[in-house]
């Protein structure tokens, strides 16, 4: 009984490690599809997004069936809660990606954004895939050091935003208001990605050792 | 045992109405504070959004407990996931608030929004509180016709949402950058706190009835 419980509590970590996957691609082909105006590639990522949550609701499912069939202890459920919340946090990283390339297809056939702050673009994208790559690796290999280096790429987000913000608010801002408004958008969705695996990475470490880090 | 058990979600239930109204209050207070400029208040609401999360812990510790030591049936199971998951709803409303209350910290001693889009933040701000109050009451009536007005009510969220768009988007928006960044990210927060309610409304639903809403 205990060994088929620990199985399918790794079927459903390896469901999980899938999904970031899937985040991490939508992740990139969005921010590829917004400093390129690819407008199909746009539709894609918003189209896979519904895929994810299909994919989501087949893993809660094995969640709620662990919960009910095998009668896990107390710290159990709450590890088995910490796996619903991971698969939450991953449907609205998908979410946040699908949102990135909805700016693409609003202002298809132009480009959101322009070419002097395409490296803007890129880093958060680049950070945000990092920092969900690093979540997807901790589900795998369960090293708690690197669910530790999430939190210090996240500064690298919050070092990027500052820049942003600083760039967008000086006198001299040449892109006008339209640019200004999807920019500060754009920068709130990688952000959100990277906070959900930050918070993805926490839960990783309960899952795993069954004590939350100290930062939470 | 039964009757304990339903003495003991009905415990929950109170405690998350009363969760709600300390998020309407700091949807209330921040909005006001924006408008005047009132540093005191912004401040006020950013650290009471701790004292809500204090709040949070102790709900989802009896949430836990009643998963534990009660031996649910696997629709109470999903029912207390369902109370769980309005918790982290309620929290992150909380720290949407707060975030309009930065915004206010921010700007100060300025104002963040100038007098002619005043009309803009109070309808944003009305609306965001009345759905916030109409889940308090779904939670305490259990009548699930409230919670499809939050529904109707969100329709002019989208609305504002829209109009404030068309105003930042206009040629002659005569306000500039700062501001337009300001308000693109305070319709965001405005319109997450709303999604908010809505989620919450379905979950209230499926935890009075145990049958999810055909809209999730």
């Amino acid at each position: 009984m205990r060994d088929q419980y620990h199985q399918q509590l790794d079927e459903v970590l390896t469901e999980l490690e899938r999904m970031t996957g899937i985040v991490s691609t939508a992740v990139r082909r969005s921010t590829s599809a917004l400093l390129t105006a690819d407008l199909g590639t746009a539709e894609e990522v918003i189209a896979a997004d519904s895929q994810l949550d299909l994919a989501g609701e087949v893993v809660e499912e094995k969640i709620f069936d662990l919960m009910a069939l095998q009668a896990p202890v107390a710290v159990e459920l709450r590890m088995l809660v910490a796996a619903l919340r991971m698969v939450a946090d991953l449907e609205r990283m998908g979410d946040l990606a699908a949102h990135v390339a909805k700016i693409t297809r609003m202002r298809y056939p132009a480009a959101a954004i322009p070419v002097e702050l395409h490296g803007l673009i890129e880093d958060m994208g680049r950070v945000a895939q990092r920092m969900v790559d690093q979540a997807g690796e901790v589900i795998k290999t369960r090293d708690v050091s690197v669910a530790q280096r999430i939190e210090s790429t996240d500064d690298e987000m919050d070092t990027l935003r500052s820049s942003q913000f600083r760039q967008m608010m000086d006198a001299a801002w040449p892109y006008g208001v339209e640019v200004a408004v999807d920019l500060a958008l754009l920068g709130r969705y990688y952000e959100r990605i990277a906070d959900h695996a930050v918070s993805m990475a926490q839960r990783i470490i309960f899952l795993v050792t069954g004590e939350m880090p100290a930062s939470q």
